[in-house]
């Protein structure tokens, strides 16, 4: 059983090799490795979407799966929804249907917020 | 008993209030609003970092805690070392030491990176 969302991965590969432009202004807002871990009636297959070194979408492996700085597990029918915007990642987070392990935090930037919002201080 | 993050939090209502380009900025960012609800022997205290409206710290009264978009829940010194710089995010998660609530996935961009990838529909 082929994966719905197996489009949007090509999509989302052309874009990252066409847009250099895009993809280099990602990869300074993110600095993360992200999977995306899609699972189906038939079993699950992963993509790694590198936005940390070289801005490529690629299947990815069982290293990855434990190596990425964050892994999203969700069911392949609910990533299209999600990219489609006929659900959104909240209603699926309280749902119990998007997983998400990794560091958080530090994806939503919380750590980069509060260092600078910490007054510098001065040099001796 | 008193929380050890307290200045901490002096400082950045501070910094927010005088450094209003930085404080702008952050909002344009972040758009959310981020609850850290703090523990130690005494009991518990929480503040309100609004990076969605007016771009204040203020202390968070029971209604933050159950309608903010970020709710981070950890011990006042693990807040106050981790801003210091001597813990990290991920080590604390990890640990269970670190709680987050609410909508990661918005916080983390990743809705925002998966539609900016996906190539513009021509408009008809």
């Amino acid at each position: 059983m082929s994966f719905k969302s197996e489009p949007i991965f090509k999509e989302i590969a052309t874009q990252l090799t066409t847009n250099t432009k895009l993809t280099k202004n990602l990869i300074d807002k993110t600095k993360s490795v992200i999977v995306f871990n899609l699972k189906n009636k038939s079993g699950s297959k992963a993509w790694k979407l590198d936005l940390k070194n070289d801005g490529k979408l690629s299947e990815a492996n069982e290293s990855d799966l434990n190596n990425s700085d964050l892994v999203i597990t969700m069911k392949d029918l609910d990533f299209k929804k999600l990219v489609e915007g006929k659900s959104n990642s909240q209603k699926l987070f309280l749902g119990g249907k998007l997983k998400i392990k990794g560091d958080v935090i530090k994806a939503a930037n919380i750590e980069t917020i509060l260092k600078s919002l910490r007054p510098q201080k001065a040099k001796l």
